[in-house]
C-alpha cells in the first residue's frame, strides 16, 4: 500500500490544503515521503458534520453488529502486515519488538472491547416495572440504559503510535460505547497513522456502518485540534499528551457554550518507595529492575518511573549503587521525536544545574537524537521546599528522594500531586508500614502496585489507568481496560412508554439475552 | 428542640460571626426568630480540615456501617416529627401534605441508599487473577474497586427545603459513596436546615463515626459558598439551583489548581409535545391535567414543563381552551422567597411584553408574594427566532409554540438545549411519528416519559434526573435514584498486593459476600 498523505474524512480521501507534515526518521530526523496535506477548518466541519450525521444509526448498532466492527478494525490492523511495523519503526525510533508487541495490544484491546460489548454490562440496563396499586401513589415504569455521549474527539499520543493512537485505547473504547470518532493524527507519525486509519475506514465500509462513523485528520497548526474539541457536534474529548496540552484542551471544553468532559492522561511521575526491608533484602537487585523499567522504551512510558522515595540507610545505598552502575551502562536510545529529545535534554540539564539536586549518574552517549539515561538525587526537605522537582521529565531520568526517616517520606507522600502509578517495594517486615501509607496513596494514584514497576499497563477488566490530576484532567475513568468504554456513556430513562417505542436492549423478554437489573437486582 | 441559629462543624455548635441570615415566613415576607450567624472563612477551613481527617475512616466504613449510618439519619429526621413540617411550611410556603410527601422521599431516599451500600454493586469489584505462565509476559494480578473521591461540597436547593437540602440526594448518595459532606444551606430555609443538620450529627454521633463527617454551614455571603467550591480539600460539589449559579460553581472549579467536578442542576424547561392524535382523542383532557402539573407546588419544580410543543389545529385548539379555563381558575400560591417571586413577576412581565407572544391566560390573582399561574403562545418560526423564549420562568409559567407541521416540530426540537425531561402526549396513531423523534430526544433529555408530566420523580434505581447542559453541568450522571452514587466515586487498581494489604471487599473468598468481577464474568 502506497501512503498517499490524503486525509480521511467520512470514508472519503482528501488531500488537505493548510500546509503540510512530514514523518522524520527518528534516528535520523530526516523527513520522509509522503507529506501529509493539513486539514482545513472546513475539512473539519465535514467530518463533524459526517460524525453527527453517523450518531443515530451507530449508536443504535446491535451488540454483534457493534462488536464485529470492533474486530473488523483489529483484523485489518493485522492485514497491514510488515508495512505497517516498518513504518512505525521508522517514525517512533521505537524497537521492532517493542512495536510488535504494542501492535498485538492494539488489536487485543479492539478484541476486548468487542467481548465488552457483547456482554452488555456497560449498557446497565435497568427496569423498575410499574406498580399501578402502590399507595398513597402507583408507580410509573422506569426503564434505563447507557447510550454514547455523541461523537468523540480522540488525540493520538506521540508515545504509543499504536495503542494509543488512530486505534487506540480511546479510539476502541469510543467506538464500544457507540461513538463515532473524528481523530487528529498526531504529528510525530502521519504514515502510521494512515495505514491504520485507511484500517478503520475499510472496517467501516465492510460492516455497512455510516461513513461519518470515522475520520482521520492530520494537522499543519494547533488551532485544527482546538476548533475540533470547540465544534459543538463534538461531544468529548480523549487526549493523551502533555500537561500543557492537556490542559490546554480542558479550558477550551470548558469555555464552549456547552462544555463537555475532557479525558486528558497527562503528567505523572510514579512515584516508586522502596520500604527499609525491602532495600535490606534486596536492594541491588531492585536497582537493577529499577533502571530496566526506566530505561525501557527511552523512558518515554507514561507510568515511567520518575521518582524514587525511600529512607536513607545500607540498603538505600545498595540500591543506589547497583542503579548508578546500571544506568552508567545503559545504552542511549532513540526517542520519538527531534522535539521530545530536545525536551528531555533541557529536563535533565535543569536537574543537573539546580543546587539541590546531585547528578548520581548518566546513561552511556549515543547519536545525536538518541537520549541518555539519567539519575539524580535530593533531600526530602528540598523536594518539599522545591515544587519544580515534581515536574515530569519525560523520558529515562528518575530522582531519588533520601528521607531521614518514615515520617519525613510520609511527609513527601502527602505532598505530591496526582498520579497514575505508585509502586511499593515490600520486604518480610514492611507490610505494617505499608497499611499505614495505604489510604494516602489511595488517593493519590489510580493504580497501586506492589514489588514491580507500572510501566507493564495491563490491558484488562481490572486496570486503571488514570488518576488524580494532574495525572489525568478526571481521576473518575480509566483510559485502559474494559471499564475505560464508560467515559463515552450517559444514562437515559425511559418512562411509561409504549411496547412499541421500547429500545431493544430493554424490552419485556430481554429479546438480546442481555444483563437486566430490575428493580435493582441483576436478573 | 429550640433553635439556636448555629454553625454545625464537625458536629460542634458554633455562632457564626460573619453576619446573619433569618429564614421569612414565606406567605408574610416577616422575618423568624432566630438569626443564624454566618460562617466566617475560618469556620470554612475547619469544616473542610475535618471532612479531610474524617475522610480515611469514613471511607473504609464497612457496608453494614455506612448503611446503618444512613438510616440512623432517615430516623432522626422522622424523630423531628411536627417541629420540622410546621417550620418547612413557614419557611418554604409549601403545603403541609407536600412537605410530609417531601420528608417521607427524603427518608426514602436514605434508605434506599443504605439498600445500595449493602447490596455493593456501586464497588464495582473486580479481580483479574494473576496468569504466572502466560507467555510470551507472565500477567499481573489486578483488583478493583471503587472509592470516594473525597469530601464533598453540597449546596441546599431552595424548592426541596428536605429532598434536595441538608440531608437530600446529594448528602445521601456522597455519604452512601463513602464521601464526607459540608453542606452550604440554602437561606431561604435556615430553620429546616437546622434541625435537619442536627438529625445527621446525632447520626454521626449514635454510629461513632469521625466528626468531620458531616458540617452544616450558614453563609451571609455569596464568598463563603465559593470558597467552599475553591477548597483544596473538596473533591466534588454538588448543586442544584439557578443557571447562573450553577455555571459561576463550574467556572470555579474548573479554575483550581486541582480542578474538580460540580453536579449543578440548573435549567430546563421541560418540553412537552403533543401528538396529534392524541390531541384528537383527548386534548381538553390533556389541558386539564397539564395545568395541575404546571401549577403544582406554584410551578417551582425542576421538572415543571415550561414549553409546550404542538401542530395546529382542533385538537390543539381543544387543548388551548381547556387549559387555559383551568389556569384561569388555578388559585395563586405563595412562592418559596420574596426573591423568587420576584424573579418569576419579572420572567412573566417579559414575556407579556414580548411583542411575539401572546398572552393566552393568567391565574387568580393572591397575596403580595403569591405567584399567578401564566400561559403564553407563540409561533414556531418565532420561538426559533428567539433564543430568549427558551430561557427557564421558574414557577407556573408556560409558553406554546405552534407549529405549521411536524417538519417543524421537529426543527424546534432540534433547536432545544439539553432537558432533564421530554413528555410526550400519544394517541393510537402517534407511535410511528414518536418513533422517528425518539432519537433527537435521546440526545437533548435525561428521561423521556410517556402520557404524563415529568412534576412526579420516582426514587428508583432506573430513574435519571440529568439530562445535558444546561440542564446539569454534566450529562453522565444522575442527581435521584441510586445511580446517584456514582459520581462521588473513582476507580483504583491494586496491583500484585500481598493478600495482608488487600482491602477487605477485594479478599480472596469474598468475605463480605459482595458481587465481584473475575476476569470479567460477575460470578
Amino acid at each position: 500500500m502506497t501512503l498517499n498523505g490524503r486525509l480521511l474524512i467520512g470514508g472519503a480521501e482528501r488531500r488537505g490544503t493548510d500546509g503540510e507534515i512530514r514523518g522524520l526518521d527518528a534516528a535520523s530526523g530526516e523527513p520522509q515521503e509522503p507529506g501529509f496535506g493539513g486539514a482545513t477548518l472546513a475539512d473539519l466541519d465535514e467530518a463533524c458534520r459526517l460524525a453527527a450525521e453517523a450518531f443515530p444509526r451507530y449508536r443504535e448498532t446491535r451488540p454483534a453488529e457493534r462488536a464485529a466492527f470492533l474486530e473488523a478494525i483489529a483484523r485489518n490492523i493485522l492485514e497491514l502486515g510488515d508495512e505497517l511495523v516498518a513504518r512505525c519503526v521508522l517514525e517512533s525510533g521505537l524497537p521492532r519488538a517493542r512495536v510488535e508487541g504494542e501492535r498485538n495490544r492494539t488489536v487485543g484491546q479492539l478484541r476486548l472491547f468487542a467481548d465488552v460489548v457483547r456482554e452488555g454490562s456497560f449498557l446497565d440496563l435497568r427496569i423498575d416495572p410499574a406498580m399501578p396499586e402502590r399507595k398513597p401513589l402507583s408507580r410509573v415504569e422506569l426503564r434505563l440504559r447507557n447510550i454514547s455521549v455523541g461523537p468523540v474527539a480522540v488525540f493520538g499520543a506521540s508515545n504509543f503510535p499504536l495503542a494509543f493512537s488512530v486505534a487506540g485505547g480511546d479510539t476502541a473504547s469510543a467506538l464500544a460505547a457507540g461513538s463515532p470518532v473524528v481523530v487528529k493524527a498526531h504529528s510525530a507519525h502521519p504514515g502510521t497513522s494512515e495505514l491504520v486509519g485507511r484500517a478503520v475506514a475499510t472496517a467501516v465500509r465492510e460492516c455497512g456502518l455510516p461513513r461519518g462513523t470515522f475520520s482521520l485528520l492530520f494537522a499543519s497548526r494547533r488551532s485544527v485540534g482546538e476548533a475540533l474539541v470547540a465544534d459543538p457536534r463534538i461531544k468529548a474529548v480523549g487526549f493523551t499528551g502533555s500537561r500543557a496540552g492537556g490542559t490546554a484542551l480542558m479550558r477550551i471544553a470548558a469555555q464552549r457554550p456547552e462544555p463537555i468532559p475532557v479525558y486528558a492522561e497527562m503528567s505523572s511521575i510514579n512515584p516508586v518507595i522502596l520500604f527499609p526491608a525491602a532495600l535490606a533484602e534486596r536492594g541491588a537487585e531492585i536497582g537493577r529492575s529499577f533502571v530496566a523499567s526506566l530505561t525501557m522504551g527511552a523512558g518515554q512510558f507514561c507510568t515511567n518511573p520518575g521518582l524514587v522515595l525511600a529512607v536513607e540507610g545500607e540498603g538505600l545505598d545498595a540500591f543506589l549503587a547497583a542503579a548508578t552502575d546500571a544506568l552508567t551502562a545503559a545504552p542511549a536510545a532513540t526517542m520519538l521525536t527531534p522535539g521530545i529529545h530536545a525536551s528531555y535534554c533541557e529536563g535533565v540539564a535543569k536537574l543537573a544545574v539546580h543546587d539541590r539536586v546531585e547528578t548520581l549518574g548518566e546513561g552511556r552517549a549515543g547519536e545525536r537524537l538518541q537520549g541518555r539515561a539519567a539519575l539524580f538525587a535530593t533531600s526530602a526537605s528540598d523536594f518539599l521546599a522545591h515544587r519544580e522537582l515534581q515536574e515530569e521529565v519525560f523520558g529515562a531520568s528518575s530522582l531519588v528522594v533520601r528521607c531521614r526517616d518514615a515520617a519525613e517520606l510520609s511527609r513527601v507522600v502527602a505532598a505530591l500531586e496526582g498520579q497514575l502509578t505508585i509502586a511499593l517495594h515490600l520486604g518480610e517486615g514492611d507490610v505494617e508500614a505499608a497499611r499505614t501509607l495505604l489510604p494516602e496513596l489511595e488517593v493519590k494514584a489510580g493504580r497501586i502496585l506492589v514489588n514491580g514497576f507500572g510501566t507493564g499497563v495491563e490491558v484488562g477488566h481490572a486496570m486503571v489507568h488514570g488518576g488524580p490530576y494532574p495525572a489525568t484532567s478526571d481521576a473518575r475513568t480509566t483510559s485502559v481496560g474494559s471499564l475505560a468504554v464508560a467515559r463515552f456513556l450517559r444514562p437515559v430513562c425511559y418512562q411509561d412508554l409504549p411496547a412499541a417505542l421500547v429500545p431493544e436492549t430493554l424490552r419485556d423478554g430481554n429479546p438480546l439475552g442481555l444483563p437486566v437489573r430490575t428493580d435493582g437486582h441483576l436478573g
